[in-house]
């Protein structure tokens, strides 16, 4: 199903918006900014916003962060029209999820499209998260996405704790976006994406169009057998930002994930 | 085995630290300051120090954070003799939590003695804090403590889960100081303290002198249940802080959770 006919199915508004990008834009390309300068960060989003939908960031890593750079990020993200999506990873019971979420001076909750969830805590911390997002003043379309799967060795985000992620996207529909899935193994992705409903958006790490591992456990796939393996969004990292030009790398990357998407539709 | 001839066994320098303190300063409790103002959380800091062995933070909820705070944490912990123990919940693959460990702005790695991860990554997560430690200058004893369970409602921290996290820690046991263990439910905490290692701590958060829960799913039990099931460090939260006098209420928990390891060691 196209991304047009799915973004009516989606009941998140984030979600909604994200499908609707994504074939506007013709680009299910999101890159993952995994840099400590914050000028650097900002420098690769002007640089790729164009063949972006989606720009993840690790916030917490940023040496130099100021309210200024979300500030600067969110008028990028306006310039180039991509959504953002802090990895945040929360992972906490939900009173304090709540407050990671509102509270501190990342104020995560006033800028980021979306975040995402470790289910260990159990529902409380999609609960709490939800709570956070009524409690920040700002008005427009949030949404959560669920590590469902993880990438790197020996995980444990299989079998039954990928049932519970997807059974709990069911519930909190209205809040959920979609899903992490595994972006290093097609098999196990397909597992996620035969189960995973219409509305929800399966988003992929772990991508790298050379495939390998670095040497802290984490494993790369292709964007072909991601797309393939139902995967709705890849995520690139280190294969864009540390190319010698990250802008004709991220095209390359957009052309794979795109013309992977049309087939796939297509039925092919 | 008392804490004094556990410090021994202990492989982990922090651990070993921990567990000397608790033997000297006869107080095994340490207090979750979940507060969003500075100020707060250095005034409880100073209020509860003398009862405390260890404080437990959320450093990313604090709304008005400069490092001058950790700085003056840091200053409390030498006065009153406590630990400090930031409860970030790690849970991203090793490349990334060595980042979030050792850069941005919070740099836990510089004044944290402890910090704690899930293991849903795998064992790269512990591997990644493990080379964030070498990475920062500071040199001062520091722990891993694993999740290996949780106390929240529908917790996915069960069963395999836990086994798995039990033999991380003892794969990884120079790193690893300990585990978080289910404080809210005696039965599955035994199931933990059970199976840990002597050099290991138990810590169990979820702990109440009067028992209930709160509206986003948290669960609680009392100092007492937590130590005869084999919890080596209580951890108390809004038991303490929202309390009248959180002075009073910390000297209560301590006495209740000491006297209750003292009739442990006697084999009560």
């Amino acid at each position: 199903m196209p991304y047009v006919k799915r973004a009516k199915q989606a009941k998140n508004p984030a979600a909604r918006s994200l499908f609707e990008l994504m074939a506007r834009k013709q680009t299910n390309l999101c890159v993952a900014a995994d840099l400590t300068v914050a000028e650097n960060v900002l420098a690769l989003a002007d640089t790729i916003g164009p063949d972006i939908v989606l720009l993840k960031t690790h916030v917490d890593i940023i040496e130099d962060f100021t309210p200024d750079f979300t500030e600067q990020l969110t008028k990028l993200a306006e310039k180039h029209n991509f959504m953002i999506f802090e990895d945040r990873k929360f992972a906490d019971i939900g009173n304090t999820v709540r407050l990671q979420y509102s509270k501190g001076i990342y104020k995560i909750g006033e800028w980021a499209d979306f975040v995402n969830v470790h289910i260990v805590p159990g529902s409380g911390v999609i609960k709490g998260i939800e709570q956070g997002m009524e409690e920040t003043e700002f008005e427009f379309p949030r949404g959560i996405i669920i590590l469902s799967q993880m990438s790197s060795k020996g995980n444990m985000a299989t079998g039954d704790y990928m049932a519970t992620a997807v059974g709990l996207a069911h519930v909190y529909k209205k809040s959920v976006a979609g899903h992490i899935g595994n972006g290093s193994n097609a098999e196990e992705l397909k597992k996620l994406t035969s189960v995973t409903e219409a509305g929800h958006i399966v988003f992929t790490p772990g991508i790298q169009l050379g495939s390998h591992g670095d040497t802290l456990e984490q494993q790369y796939a292709t964007p072909q057998s991601a797309i393939y393996a139902g995967s709705d969004c890849i995520i690139v990292g280190r294969g864009i930002y540390e190319a010698e030009s990250a802008e004709k790398e991220a095209k390359k990357y957009r052309q794979a994930a795109w013309g992977a998407y049309v087939q796939r539709v297509k039925g092919k």
